[in-house]
């Protein structure tokens, strides 16, 4: 489509954030499972339980701009994921496992970081402040998810697995 | 391959974001021509210089591990482009061009800010300290162009586009 405004910019780039997130959540449970430690295991699914409720924010971003939930193609995402599945599948050892999907997951998280950053100040130069509330709550989940998983990683895993 | 230390995993990783480098030097000077705003041109201009650098650093790694220097495909780096290069062919407004340019060149940014500080982990673990000190460099000037980004995005552009 010919993308004219920022305001058309913004809702294209809701419905990637979008697409993002369901991809997401379709990824997350086999990374649950294939989890080792404990802790990661947890913080995995905490996370995947979150982002049921990130979907239903951007479904309610979507509302309160009039325009139908939809998502689009979103590349970046799925080559990040396309990317984590791969290295998952050549890792033949439990503990590196674990290190590499806090990594790959630590990458998805900063692939939404930076693109809910970039959305909510286009958010707020548009002047759609119930959005901005909303999709800041996104955000700081992702903050923490990733702080989280850089406390796992630090704390035992890495160390273990170097050892 | 098959992946079963965490020195396998990290030169894996390095080869990742050597290709990923390179991915992003060949897009930068097409993002540089169509930037509008001269101030966005420049920090293009630098970062590209910068990645030039960057490339060279991971070289330096590679010799100090005695590895080849090699690169493996990254679906990653290559799915965040793809979508950028997608993005800019939709849009026909100079300055919503210019915004959407450094929004995808800052989700480029926290990808490599991302996988440079898993990647410096593992290399304080693993004891390649003199790896650390380069991977490192490379991570400072990533987040410094992300701030740099988000400052012009700040200071005009974003507000230029949705006037």
């Amino acid at each position: 489509m010919a993308i004219k405004t920022m305001e058309e910019l913004f809702v294209e780039t809701l419905k990637d954030m979008y697409y993002a997130e369901k991809q997401i959540l379709k990824a997350l449970p086999t990374m649950v499972k294939k989890a080792h430690a404990e802790e990661l295991k947890e913080a995995l699914e905490m996370h995947r339980q979150e982002t049921e409720g990130q979907v239903e924010r951007l479904e309610q971003v979507f509302q309160i701009l009039e325009k139908p939930v939809e998502g689009r193609r979103c590349e970046g995402i799925e080559g990040i994921l396309d990317e984590a599945k791969e290295h998952m599948a050549e890792i033949e050892n439990d503990r590196v496992l674990d290190v590499e999907m806090i990594g790959s997951a630590q990458a998805v998280e900063h692939y939404e970081i930076s693109r809910y950053g970039t959305i909510i100040e286009w958010a707020r130069d548009l002047g759609h402040d119930d959005a901005v509330g909303l999709l800041d709550q996104n955000l700081q989940q992702e903050k923490n998810a990733d702080r989280t998983l850089s406390r796992i990683a630090k704390s035992s895993v890495n160390m273990q697995a170097a050892a």
